[in-house]
């Protein structure tokens, strides 16, 4: 088959292949490979997967729209439709990640591989950009992104819309004075990937929960010449969706997203 | 009242008076005033409005997040609201714009000042970024606004949602290379009010209908030395609604806008 593919420690975990090509590796996650997303297909813009019924689609979208920054919707698909065909031609939301969560009343009942039995013919699909699709780009111009990041919580109300509303979620990378810089400018190259960092600084001015980050472990003592850095993150919307309650919803599993065929580097150029 | 008025001429019109304040602008728009908005409080963001059916809302959402460059929604006024509570505190859709069009069934029936009697409350209300709202900015950067600009249809398809599918509508505007160079850089900063340009050079390549823009007389033969500059526009939505026959709808009438008390200048910053 036409893939380079090659082992990696991923995350720190166990070896597993490294795809390139977005096509295949979507295949493979159709056939039941699990692996996280943030390192394969670098340089394609990943996404986080929100699907939910027709009847709260129009307040979930105009939060999206009140919440930009931390909701960048990539492409909507309309009730029933499982195709992004603008982002990932042939794919199928329902199959193409290695990963969902089911969520019923707001509560996470279990993750699943594969959500054809699931599907509704109302969901309506949120396809919705992620900060771990800047990596290449990012590491391309000297900032480190494997180190130092937290999806964590703050106390920064959304703007809520209908049943939605909850606290913001961010992204904290600690960089050097010279990343900050350089990841500032990177950044807002990608308005529609939550763009420009939102503070740098003190977590403290968001009211971060850096003890119950939303992955991992909480950050160890921070070392001497690094500047915390925030971005919107597309958790955000998860969280909110899960607080609203809605009746059913489907959503990438953390950590899980669909890799779309969307070079990073020609993301937001008409 | 606190507000600079001074006589200008509005578009080669006759003279009217020049506002600063968007909030004082709106309470005389909400009096009778009746002036092209385009002149009026220099360095504020100005908003195309289209109000429509709850029925076709998320549609023509999704309509616009498929084509966001000519429709970036600023906000989102839920069913029945009237109250832009993000960017313009305190007014009213209804009444603070100079002119309205109304449609039934896809025809402009006709225009009116004031939209109360017609208003319904499940009409939901899109405010939209508007190519005027730069123009102070640009005109610092030396680069003229007055002239040499269109709004045109393409033969460029937008991507169409349920029922609203139709041409792009662009502005060009004839700039000299370095005004060019300096705009293009400078509507980068402003994704969210169309960035940068989708197109340089040779107006066929869009498939421009030059004969007939939209507003004013067609462009006379261009002056030795100008590049034709394209930009997404704010008028593909409301062609495009009209196209759908939406069975009613508001829309701002042309080159009448919503001035919003958003500052151009800090427009898409967290």
């Amino acid at each position: 088959m036409n893939v380079q593919s090659k082992l990696v420690r991923n995350n720190d975990g166990p070896a597993v292949p490294q795809y390139t090509s977005p096509r295949q590796f979507r295949e493979e996650a159709r056939k039941g490979l699990v692996v996280l997303t943030r390192n394969q297909c670098p340089g394609f813009v990943q996404v986080g997967l929100v699907s939910l019924p027709r009847a709260q689609a129009l307040d979930f979208m105009i939060f999206c729209q009140r919440n930009q920054k931390a909701c960048p919707v990539i492409e909507v698909l309309e009730p029933g439709q499982v195709e992004p065909r603008k982002s990932a031609p042939g794919a199928d939301v329902r199959t193409d990640l290695p990963m969902y969560s089911l969520y019923r009343d707001g509560v996470r009942v279990r993750d699943v591989p594969d959500v054809r039995e699931e599907w509704r013919d109302d969901l309506v699909t949120f396809l919705m950009g992620s900060n771990t699709s800047l990596d290449l780009a990012l590491q391309r111009a000297g900032v480190q992104t494997e180190r130092y990041r937290w999806p964590v919580t703050t106390k920064i109300p959304t703007e809520p819309a209908g049943p939605f509303h909850g606290p913001l979620v961010v992204t904290m990378r600690w960089l050097t004075p010279q990343e900050m810089i350089i990841a500032t400018q990177l950044t807002s190259r990608f308005p529609f990937n939550h763009g420009a960092p939102i503070h740098v600084g003190d977590p403290a001015v968001l009211g971060c929960d850096l003890e119950h980050p939303l992955t991992g472990s909480p950050p160890p003592p921070m070392p001497a010449g690094l500047i915390p850095t925030f971005w919107a993150c597309v958790v955000t919307p998860q969280v909110v969706a899960i607080a609203a309650k809605v009746d059913f919803m489907i959503t990438s599993a953390p950590t899980y997203g669909l890799i779309t065929d969307i070079e990073t580097d020609k993301f937001g150029i008409p």
